[in-house]
């Protein structure tokens, strides 16, 4: 399938969730003031859209047990949407009484991979949206649908794109405003891509498509690439790259917000995010977690910081 | 400048830079048996197009040095083509007496880096190529021409089109049978390729391009997607991303040649290259490097290289 010949958008929104997946899978676990520490930084840099935590079990992943306290102390900075990933009305209601504007629902497009990570079927993990739907009910809270190996699974391989299919039709019948694409394991491919978004389309038509790509093959932004080419104008990524993937051990993790946003940028495209600003958020989470963040823009610095021109010829061509 | 809507090729040419590029600015020396496994290694994965040395005093780059041995000894392989870079006629007649197939005469667009780089002006730099011109005349051996710092200078930053296209019609009137656009420090950018590609297209018809990114900002391969999208059907890489900067300490090298084969291929494009071989080779010039290399396939491994599925259930979203 060609890279489709539409016309990239002029604005594009982009999700932080840096302190949801990037550091669910990190080995150190940050303390809540180290992570608000960070939210701050990525808040002066313009990010107003955070995936800020997730209602999971702190026995599964404890790297994110404060997610109430994370969302009670961002609740005082004004003009911030938080969302957070709840995995059943347990975490919906912890969710609610936190104040998030938004949770996320999320269910993995093959068997083996909602197995593993929720220990249920596909079809049960729907089944069990539909109590969280109906306690969202009048409390303002926006229900976001997210489907993880939505590009492919890391146990079964290529997914078909009708099991994303009929899972995002299950989430607009939920009155889902949002649905994500998540790419869980780096299997996207600008095809991939293509072939996914023009379905969704057809599908579910009125519910903006946002692609959440990781860069564990390296090609998270050629599958941005091939997005903007659609006129996909919602991306998600993680401030320095943070996060990896417990399944492929040394593997990158998502995409990173200062390079999508010095990308973007440089495309001519609107997304209220600074690439200094970005940068320092970077450094600061490279410290907080003690090595170097796969990012890249962050290491070399932004295009125009000029180096210093040093008399000795190198002959390197 | 929006991402073009042409159709991409159904095949493109990926010359390896790793023996050049790669080699020149990593801090360890090879022993040319060492590079020799290497390109082996690459041949075995179908590499035919090596940009394989540079006729550089040995003083300038001791990586360099053997550079006639090399050139020798991958002389039996039948099927190669090898080019290697020349500074001035004293290193056209090192690599013509040692057997190339073409030689790359490189400068760069913008005045300070080719000051920094081969301690002469750009215009004494292109009055010295008609003497290799000469030099090659009757020989067999193709001229090619690169130019440095064709989307930005680390030194002055931006880089007048003006200036590559200039420069250009110069390799054109020497009887060049190919231009590589360089992006010596990572600041090429979507729209700096397109409105690049569009210039020499006018500029000079005839000469085929080739697009050589550098990873430094993360935004290489949406680069080649933006060659793509163009219908640009040549590029140069460095198996395992090789190579770095020496005026961006810590910043990557190269694109990596088994993240670029990887991409081209889940695109349909035909490359004559194959995967698990060149994830082999980076797997080797990681060894030989003694550090971990940037690239991202031959660490995730490809796409369809599935996990196993334990039990134990992680709600990670």
């Amino acid at each position: 399938m060609p890279v489709a010949p539409e016309v990239p958008p002029r604005r594009v929104h982009v999700t932080e969730v840096g302190l949801r997946d990037g550091l669910q899978n990190e080995p150190v676990v940050l303390a809540t003031e180290q992570k608000l520490a960070l939210a701050r930084a990525l808040i002066a840099a313009g990010v107003r859209e955070f995936e800020v935590t997730s209602f999971v079990s702190p026995r599964a992943v404890p790297a994110l047990a404060d997610a109430a306290e994370l969302v009670a102390a961002l609740r005082d900075t004004p003009g911030l949407h938080l969302s957070a990933l709840v995995p059943n009305p347990r975490g919906a209601e912890r969710a609610l009484a936190a104040g998030v504007d938004s949770v996320v629902l999320f269910v993995s497009a093959s068997e083996s991979h909602n197995a593993k990570n929720v220990n249920r079927s596909v079809e049960a993990s729907l089944a069990g949206f539909e109590r969280v739907a109906r306690l969202l009910e009048g409390s303002g809270v926006a229900l976001r649908g997210a489907i993880a190996t939505a590009f492919g699974c890391p146990f079964e391989g290529n997914v078909p794109v009708q099991a994303v299919g009929g899972i995002a039709r299950r989430f607009a019948e939920l009155g889902a405003t949002h649905l994500s694409l998540g790419d869980t394991t780096g299997m996207a491919t600008p095809p991939l891509v293509a072939e996914r978004v023009h379905h969704l389309r057809g599908a579910v038509p009125d519910l903006p498509l946002t692609l959440h790509f990781h860069n564990t093959r390296g090609i998270g932004l050629a599958n941005v690439m091939q997005g903007l080419a659609l006129g996909v104008e919602r991306y998600e990524s993680s401030i320095g790259g943070l996060g990896g993937c417990p399944f492929a051990p040394g593997a990158s993790g998502n995409i990173a917000s200062e390079d999508l946003a010095y990308l973007l940028e440089e495309m001519g495209i609107d997304t209220g995010l600074e690439l200094d600003g970005l940068i320092g958020a970077a450094r600061l989470a490279g410290e907080l977690m003690g090595r170097p963040l796969p990012a890249q823009v962050s290491r070399a610095g932004p295009r125009l910081a000029l180096a210093e021109c040093a008399a000795v010829p190198t002959a390197r061509g």
